[in-house]
């Protein structure tokens, strides 16, 4: 593998861009972005050793597509089109199944893996993107039977080479399950966010009584909109399914509190300890 | 000051017992609690340097009172009988109205001091107390007029030299701001927790799926339901209001989703990335 073509330079495309210049010094990486500024940053930042346009993808060995993910369905088509008969096209995004979708019947189906490496911040852009933010990160791997052996093969070493470990999942269960292990935490988190903000705004320095509880919980609402957006609106189904079941749950912790039940406060609480053991393991 | 007595001796009493000691080594931390074993853990921690109980109040120079808001309530008033004269006592819960109100008409009221130094973790426990945890954080002072002055003035210092930067604040204030800042964001957290878990609970699997986003976002529901349950209890009109509001805004959410209006999702994300400008200084 020689040149590595990287679609978006953000903070995931940014990152892998560092991790795998790390591990394989003689990998020159090609930029490819919307905006010129975003390449000049990345450039400077020394994300990327290249400039290069989508015309250019015929060279590429390997292309890891890291923008929005309605931008990728948009993009994706063509940019397989283009890729050598030897290149492998492979997508970073948060959602799986309009991705896959879009290239089912592409003649150079074998040519694409669809992948989400689950690491991030809620910071984004070339000046986000961090050293080692996939190490002991899972990657998901859909469709892995639909892509060339030998390329996917390829692709699943070089992620392997930066930390993560792999998973195998359909497209369509991908979305319904990290609906509730990711998009509804972001909800979550805005509207948290919001709720405080509306009700303190002129009060500024009510925010001095905010803990580090609260920043931990409202983080992600520091989130790109750019890029949650059309994350919300591809998995717009399982979204509302999961949306509509945590308000169940919080409508249910009022009336409890309203009935005075605080026994059963208390239950729902404990009971919920329980995501301790769960997020062993995660950081 | 030579001898504090410590009431509670977890996460906020441990914590404080060991930055106490290091900035003034001669004071002797007298530990009280319900629980013998949890007194020898402290000592074992070398959280405290003896073990006491309630009837050797009258020897104290300063009383910390740290253990669940509905236990402080009943146990304030028998404490401040048996304060002396030069003693002071102060509690350290999460609430403020209910606490100042148990000791509004006693008459050593002036050698009491309500005050909630806004830090902590998600753990619990005498094993959960940290050195340097108040550093840099809010410590709010209610009713400061009520306190005779050169007693608060003592015990303002001690907890400035810790690290702490102080704010005063009318008690009932203290109650509504804080449901929004911190009371919120536990409920927030254990329902995402409760809604995942519900939902997942037969699929360990999808919690490799779990990034650090949703570790960020759940992590106060590892909170300790017996310390969480009275806090609720008796700031319950207002943590309802908060609810309420959170609850209206996440099905306003909802509702632009279904109505594919992704315009408006992106604009309400949009105006709540400004916490990043209010976070900024909350670790």
């Amino acid at each position: 593998m020689k040149n590595i073509y990287m679609i978006g330079v953000g903070l995931i495309g940014g990152s892998l861009a560092i991790d795998i210049k790390k591990k394989y010094p003689d990998v020159v990486i090609h930029g490819i972005s919307r905006k010129d500024s975003t390449l000049e940053e990345a450039l400077a930042l020394n994300l990327i050793d290249k400039k290069a346009s989508l015309d250019d993808i015929e060279n590429a060995d390997m292309v890891i597509i890291s923008i929005p993910v309605d931008a990728t369905v948009k993009l994706l088509p063509s940019v397989l089109d283009k890729i050598s008969d030897t290149g492998l096209v492979v997508d970073a995004g948060s959602t799986k199944a309009a991705i896959c979708a879009c290239v089912e019947n592409h003649p150079k189906r074998r040519n694409f893996l669809a992948m989400h490496p689950i690491a991030g911040t809620e910071h984004s852009g070339p000046s986000a993107a961090i050293e080692g933010l996939f190490v002991g990160k899972t990657n998901i791997v859909c469709e892995v039977e639909k892509t060339t052996f030998k390329l996917q093969e390829k692709a699943l070493e070089l992620f392997k080479s930066i930390g993560m470990r792999i998973r195998y999942m359909h497209p369509v269960a991908h979305d319904k399950h990290i609906a509730y292990v990711s998009h509804l935490s972001h909800i979550s988190s805005f509207m948290l966010g919001k709720t405080v903000i509306d009700k303190e705004k002129n009060e500024r320095d009510i925010f001095d009584m905010a803990g580090s509880g609260f920043a931990s919980t409202v983080r992600l609402a520091k989130s790109s909109p750019e890029m949650w957006t059309p994350i919300f609106k591809q998995n717009k189904d399982n979204v509302i399914e999961t949306l509509e079941e945590y308000i169940i749950n919080l409508t249910h912790f009022k009336e409890l509190m309203k009935e005075d039940n605080f026994d059963a406060i208390f239950d729902e609480m404990k009971s919920t300890n329980y995501i301790k053991d769960i997020l062993k393991g995660i950081s």
